[in-house]
């Protein structure tokens, strides 16, 4: 076993520190978030901090960075309220990746990145066209973490729109036939297969190991 | 496309909810998480609510779900400020699955599982001995999400350890080398294999889509 204390994550050089702490959270989803401010125009955002938090009401989560020179995610979403969450699939890692370059204020990613800005009637975020897994998010509340200034950022699922053949009869969606991208460190796309379905657990039926 | 909309999401049956709306939230991590109480009894569970926070301080979060029946691993971290956040590989998904049975108080999930808790000298939280990429954290802050009644548990950590060969040179975790799985839904686990990486985006580099 290799052991890496405090003192040592401390002292690492800060890339080498920071792949190391992006990794070793585990796989992650890889979404892409869509929203535009009040004048309509768009911005589309990687994020990997996107975290489930309930199912009832259809609560997600994710991690806003130190607001400073990015940002226009989340100033978007105070503004107008609302914003999407689009799976990136196999084919459109790329495109998904790039928008996180620092492209001019007056610049959409979606443009620049060869993205389709898609709309449905009585929701202002913009969809991605080109996603097969999408859900459109109604602000709720935002929780700051002062210990490093980043931001919980609260929604509730208003819409989910799924490319057919996706959506399981007991309500799974279907996330390799999704060809949905897992991520992994700051930079890393991964393909997933399915393993295995394990029952929910009763103490009485536990398997001899 | 299929849509769904918020009055579809409330009015679906329960358990069709739940797989909708965890799986909507893409490929997790799949994480046990080590505590002891002041006693010293284990405990072991399972969660995929795992989210990076950031490198510098490195913060991990994870969502508690409503305490009631379930919530040891809350209670120790409250008891004595640590715990231990392990990498379910592919050798141990079912011993990890099951940890999430509801035993009796005074059996650990550790036994009752054949996993084996595993101590390192000054840290009080058991390690599971049979994972490749494990740490050890210091609870550091929790934050209540009142909608739900669901807490936001943040650590900072302490430790890292790894198995021999999972460290790159540049810091990055090999995942795929540690085995390491993904979870999605309620009840599935998936194997990922690395597909690309891509550079840092520099808005002046973007590839012609």
């Amino acid at each position: 076993m290799i052991h890496i204390s405090e003192s040592d994550i401390k002292g690492f050089e800060r890339f080498y520190r920071a792949n190391l702490i992006n990794s070793i959270s585990g796989y992650k989803p890889a979404m892409l978030i869509g929203t535009a401010n009040e004048k309509g125009l768009t911005n589309l955002a990687m994020f990997s901090s996107i975290v489930h938090l309930g199912a009832d009401p259809a609560l997600i989560g994710f991690i806003q960075r130190p607001l400073g020179q990015s940002g226009h995610t989340y100033y978007n979403i105070k503004e107008t309220n609302c914003y999407t969450i689009n799976h990136v699939h196999e084919g459109i890692v790329d495109q998904a990746h790039f928008t996180s370059a620092r492209f001019a204020p007056e610049v959409s990613e979606f443009e620049a990145c060869a993205l389709t800005p898609a709309y449905i009637s009585g929701f202002n975020a913009p969809f991605v066209k080109e996603a097969k897994v999408k859900m459109g998010l109604e602000f709720v509340e935002e929780m700051p973490i002062k210990r490093n200034n980043t931001i919980l950022v609260i929604g509730q699922i208003k819409y989910i729109l799924l490319q057919e053949g996706c959506l399981e009869v007991n309500g799974n969606i279907n996330l390799q036939h999704a060809a949905t991208v897992a991520s992994s460190g700051l930079e890393n796309y991964n393909l997933v297969r399915h393993f295995k379905s394990l029952p929910y657990a009763h103490a009485d039926e536990i398997p001899k190991f």
